[in-house]
């Protein structure tokens, strides 16, 4: 096994300082860092031979100093768990952001309100485990089938671990991965490598599944953590300074540790308008499973701290929720202190839809009705957010895509993007389609494979942002190739042709078939065919989720009958597909405000480590959901588009409890509401 | 079973006229036009079901009347095989070509000689037989694993047959090949088709294997024929008028029986200057398996019947044999009825440096020994030749490259070649190494695959001289990409740059490695990539063989002592690659003049059905090869390169028979030279 440090997780050597990945992992090391830690792989040629081998193994542990919260990390005594850190087991340094001078803002602040806010570790729960088959193949590469989010990332970290040039390993997807969420960037846990290592000392293919508990215990996390969160205001309402501080838990290993905090901040400072404000977070080295990138990264935790916080202080002023956040949201040209700028927002139509969706206007007869008293309160919430589009300039960020149209006029695209239930495979071809003019079924989109441009993979909802212009790019090139040979070969005027349902025209004229110029192109020794590389930009898309729930005092259950998501993701270029991601992320999102934590024992152990234990919604816990698609149209993105997959986790838990806090007037601090928080809380607003 | 006439073996649509593919097969028809013809295909679990479900089957056959000869079918009362023909049982219409006037040049002539030869059926005789796995696979594409050496071609065959998109249809290799030698351009027999029409009517994957016999007996052979030569010269040598006609067997389909005369003509007036020069070849349908392409396409037959009467003029003349030639072979700038110029040649020097080493001047000597009688004698002989480069104009010819580097500076190229046994991959590499400046160790090709740019696949020895020249030009554009990059970020002299061993050097100065400026451009976003399509020109490449043969005049053997194959390819890029190309080519030209033939009995039956029967040349029959490489440095090759893997094949049997008549004073007329034909010369020569 070979002894490298790397970052499983991160996709390294690819991120600009300072957000440079941590290297401190080995494939199998001798000190064990958190109960799950890979200590020794077994290959045998069938499942029982395995497991027995596996029993026969003895390990004699001596049990080491440890620490499993934040807290315990930074004490004095606490063991150091990376002898590397700068700072006593923080990963990576402090991440830092903001603009103005907060202490001005807060000398103009007529109010201030603030608090603390507590987050749980949140586990991704995708349907198929971390699994990875290696082989050397007869193409003469070592080939590995794996269920990463980033073939060539993780081809890279492969490269770098057992000093494979990357020109003789091929990364691969099985054509369907089982879902994701985050926990398959870079490595799937480490199935990749340490099927590769078997392969390589064993000379033959080998397969490494984890089972559910490995998969629980030893794959990333959602950053638990707090957040601490000071905002002035006007007393008008208008926002004069913003202080936010983040310390999350990393668990072992940095993974995404130190950029998780870059998220945060940059999700807490970008909603609304503050002209002073300042963000200060990082990461505490535990010995717990490591954290990692969940959807929504870095969003989640933010985003309650904000809408409770901005909540709080509507209180405060006794005005309006939705108001108060119409009157400071950011609009295009607003300062800010995101790198790149806000071209277009949809953020206040997302409000004022949503309000009306909800029937926000029954809120006050609500609040009537629930003074009354009795078993069962409604109340009816909002939650505002925001969400990247790529990784630029956080993480480098380019892809490329090749169009090609075969001789018989039908397009291959190939995308070093890649699937796992986003549609982005349909999503792509209709873009190609469009570009080049083809028929959508004329279209074959081939992705998951190293074997096409570079691509950083399927994360920070990005696919269609950025592999979607590449797209479109190389389709408009090749439909371009196309119309500049048939106005040669047909004597046509180039500028009156145009490429339609797989046909050319001039002007409204049908002239030929794509298949026709295609054929004739090949008895010319022409084809028709584009790589295009492209580098991404960024930009923000913004979302606000309205809540009606309705709480059983007794049981202290909160039912959330209707949530209404109002998302504006710029275009929606396949609606039926973009709903599929809304409802999906805000069912995710259902589950991180009610009832899904993993918590560990005194000693270390992951107490959730099944679907048993770990209380994900079922389809019985999901009420109403109702998409509203806002369309602000970005003009950085294809035909409009912006990134929409992971946006809708982080609204859901501040709509909720903002509605909890409506139909109850208690303030939630603490996620997930269990029904037993809930009842504690209760019995603590009645004393 | 779908009912769409196709040809199996020329890759249709392809061909500009007078080319274009005769289509003429169903899949499974109900008439048979020879036995081997295919008229049902069944798919089981395992070969022993299969073959019980074989063995069930009862067909029915009504016997029609057959013709087994071209002489047969063109008599009047003769069936007509395929109704479609203009003139009876001509295969696609009569191949003309020629410069200057015929009767002229006959006047001008002061000795005319005049010959014909017959030439046997040979079989390519590959060690894998043909072979085809048809499954939908999870990509949602219809995948099919096969023997072709024409993926893209073929794949064009399956979408014309099975009316499916290109785009939906993916065709590979598996990654080696066994053997091809011409019989799996386009359709490996009819693997393909019948293992994707089984796999769509069961939903399952299915593979087909042909067994020896099948493989024997339907798939396509070389075509046998009759060549008329008629040469007319000055009494100096000079050689005014050359008249030749061809009359090939097709057997019963069309396959490349048309375009083969294009070959014979091109070869038969394009090695000797002849300011008169006539052609007129066509092939005839006959009830025997269909003749197709066999590596030396349309070479063996017009370079033989050429070589025999240059022969029989120098004796007529009572000139030297190497003389006259090297008086008449073609040289740059001269007038010849080829489509595209000769910019180089070696020719004279390959009939310099193989006289010399096969000892020209003992010639003399030898006669005499001869003319003493006895058991056995020794003769050397001479035969010189030609061969095309790339397939064009007979056929489209393009292609496309993709060269790439990775994030860790190695280089991946993906061509939409094949390898068949040529070494291409090997050479391709040394290519874009060289062209790049990487070192060969770093650089992986990817090849036989449709997920690739479109190419018409491994025919026409043109994989190196047009493949290695897209590769060249792209990895030549990658190369300039990187330099201009470096250039702006490390301040440094674009014009002083140049890559070697993977090293960015300023000057002579090393400044930073591949692995390192790729690093840096991944931080940029930048990948160095290029997708070169490129068109294909053509070549004549040269060669002259010589035999020292030694006949045993009691058993009618020939044993050839010693081979000197001198070629002119351009260039050597690979000189093991290329002499390994010589002598494979060389002991299948051994078989050809010796001792393959397949024959039909009266009944139209195969006869020569298995390895047993039919004899090839092994080990123990070869005697010493010595391969001379002549560089003459062709100007449209990749760096100076031309075609080289038919080209052995041709020269041999003239040089071996070319001895033999020094050896014996007899011309031989007809190939093989079977050891019973020889007796039998030598009978009659007696008389």
């Amino acid at each position: 096994v070979p002894r490298v440090l790397f970052n499983a997780t991160s996709t390294h050597t690819q991120s600009p300082p300072p957000f440079d990945a941590v290297k401190d992992q080995y494939l199998l090391d001798n000190v064990v860092r958190y109960v799950g830690d890979e200590v020794a792989a077994v290959a045998a040629d069938d499942d029982e031979t395995a497991k027995g081998a596996l029993e026969k193994i003895r390990v004699e542990y001596e049990v080491l100093p440890y620490v499993l919260t934040p807290e315990e990390a930074q004490e004095p005594e606490a063991p150091d768990l990376h002898q590397e850190t700068e700072i006593k087991n923080i990963v990576g340094g402090v991440i830092r952001n903001g603009i103005g001078d907060i202490e001005v803002g807060f000398r103009e602040a007529e109010v201030v309100v603030e608090e603390t806010y507590r987050f749980p570790v949140q586990k991704q729960g995708q349907l198929e485990t971390q699994a990875a088959l290696a082989a050397f193949t007869e193409d003469g590469r070592y080939t590995v089938w794996c269920t990463t989010q980033t073939p060539h990332p993780t081809r890279k970290i492969l490269s770098d671990i057992f000093g494979l040039p990357m020109s003789r390993l091929r990364v691969l997807n099985p054509p369907y991965v089982g879902g994701a969420f985050g926990v398959r960037i870079g490595l799937s846990a480490k199935a990749e490598p340490l099927a590769l290592a078997l392969c390589l000392l064993t000379g033959r293919p080998v397969k490494v599944m984890y089972d559910r508990k490995e998969d629980f215990t030893s794959s990333e996390t959602r950053h638990g953590g707090t957040i601490s969160v000071r905002l002035g205001l006007k007393r008008d309402g208008t926002f004069t300074a913003l202080d936010v501080s983040a310390r999350m838990n990393g668990g072992a290993y940095a993974s995404w540790s130190a950029d998780v905090n870059g998220a945060i901040g940059g999700r807490a400072l970008s909603v609304y308008r503050v002209p002073n404000s300042r963000f200060a977070g990082y990461s505490v080295y535990t010995n717990t499973t490591l954290a990692g990138a969940a959807r929504g990264f870095g969003a989640p935790q933010p985003t309650y701290s904000m809408e409770m916080t901005v909540d709080k202080a509507a209180r405060a002023l006794g005005m309006d929720p939705v108001e108060i956040r119409r009157k400071n949201i950011i609009r295009t040209g607003d300062a800010w202190p995101i790198p790149f700028p806000c071209l277009s927002t949809g953020l206040d139509q997302c409000l004022i839809q949503g309000a009306e969706a909800i029937g926000w206007g029954d809120r006050d007869g609500l609040r009537e009705e629930n003074e009354k008293g009795g078993r069962y309160r409604t109340g009816i919430g909002v939650g505002a957010g925001t969400h990247i589009s790529s990784a630029f300039p956080f993480q480098t960020d380019y892809t490329g895509t090749q169009v090609t149209l075969t001789p018989d006029g039908t397009v291959q695209v190939v995308s070093g993007l890649m699937e796992m239930g986003t549609g982005i495979r349909t999503t792509l071809a209709q873009i190609a389609a469009e570009a080049l003019g083809a028929r959508f079924e004329d279209v074959w989109v081939k992705i998951g494979d190293t074997d096409s441009a570079y691509d950083i993979g399927g994360q920070a909802s990005r696919s269609l942002y950025v592999g979607g212009m590449a797209t479109r790019l190389a389709a408009e090139k090749v439909r371009d190739q196309v119309l500049m040979y048939a106005a040669r070969k047909h004597e046509m005027d180039p500028d009156a042709l145009s490429i339609r349902d797989s046909g050319i025209y001039e002007e409204d004229i049908f002239r030929l078939s794509l298949q026709e110029i295609c054929q004739e192109a090949d008895y010319d020794n022409v084809q028709f065919a584009c790589l295009e590389h492209y580098k991404a930009p960024n930009a923000l898309s913004w979302h606000a989720h309205f809540a009606r729930v309705r709480v059983d005092t007794w049981l202290g259950t909160v039912e959330v009958e209707k949530l209404v998501a109002a998302h504006d993701m710029g275009r929606a270029i396949n609606p039926q597909v973009v709903e599929g991601q809304i409802e999906g992320g805000a069912v995710m999102g259902l589950g991180y405000g009610l009832s899904e934590e993993v918590a560990y024992g005194p000693d270390g152990v992951q107490i959730q480590d099944s679907y048993h234990k770990y209380l994900m919604p079922t389809a019985l816990d999901v009420g109403e959901i109702e998409t509203i698609l806002v369309e602000a149209n970005e003009p950085s993105g294809p035909y409009g588009a912006r990134g929409v997959g992971e946006n809708s986790v982080a609204p859901v838990s501040p709509a909720v409890m903002s509605a909890v806090s409506h139909a109850l007037g208690v303030t939630v601090t603490q996620l997930p509401l269990q029904p037993q928080r809930l009842l504690e809380l209760l019995d603590t607003r009645e004393e």
